[in-house]
């Protein structure tokens, strides 16, 4: 296999930016940002989330057996690249963004534009990501004016330079 | 649930266009546009792409145990079209675009920007799609200019209006 022409290829793929939250118990609260997510069923309405399996967020979303997807704005890349490396509960806060609890206890950034939460009901280990399917249970989302939906978060290419999170 | 939300949310999910192709027999020959994909592993790496469980795409890939994914180019938007709906093949051709067998079998179009073809490692079904764990064999990728690889296919809000795939 020509290993370029795979991590180019695999590079094509488009991606929208979230950051993906959970909360197993008072003391456990992980979150991160995360773009490996897709769609999966219309009924039950369903996503997959690839999560690094050595992680700590991978840890608290086993143990949830929830997680919630907060969709990053277009105007709040500050937002998306904070939750780049861990952050820090702090009060109400994650990583100085205010969040509140949600149904299933995960954060919920009351800044974002949309989120939906999910719990898992199917999970997948093949490679160095668990691939969690979750079913969607609670959601929010604010549209301004008539954009397209898709056109109104946030994408990894408009981070710009040579940041990729594939390949 | 508020379910405008859940569909709005959903459809905030960006995504890239993909004719995803697979060939069991000489008989058995399927294909159509997906855009339910992302990638899912590193090292190896492999990709998830979800298919309708009652489509005859589906049955081909469960009897092959692989499938190739045709990265639709900017400019082929006709193509994307095309594979809305079944297409037949005719000679080398795959509702009338040419295509060559890859080294799995499965139907590669000459004219695309990039493909990978992948062996299936893992599926989920837990909704009205499966969720197909492909771990990628074989790439070929060409960029044109200096344009990011995620900036240079067709996305589905490239097609404009109210076509979604999602919510």
């Amino acid at each position: 296999m020509d290993i370029t022409a795979k991590k180019t290829a695999l590079r094509m793929i488009p991606y929208g930016l979230f950051v993906l939250t959970a909360r197993s118990d008072e003391e456990h609260v992980a979150s991160g940002a995360v773009n490996w997510v897709t769609q999966s069923s219309f009924d039950p309405p369903q996503v997959v989330v690839c999560v690094r399996k050595d992680s700590y967020l991978h840890s608290v979303i086993e143990d949830a057996g929830t997680f919630a997807l907060n969709a990053v704005g277009k105007s709040q890349e500050d937002l998306a690249v904070r939750f780049f490396k861990p952050v820090e509960v702090d009060g109400q806060t994650l990583g100085g963004f205010a969040f509140k609890a949600g149904a299933t206890g995960a954060p919920l950034l009351v800044d974002v534009p949309a989120y939906i939460e999910c719990n898992v009901v199917g999970s997948t280990q093949t490679g160095d990501h668990t691939v969690f399917i979750g079913e969607v249970v609670n959601a929010f989302a604010e549209l301004e004016g008539e954009a397209r939906p898709d056109e109104s978060i946030l994408v990894l290419s408009d981070l710009g330079g040579d940041i990729f999170y594939g390949g």
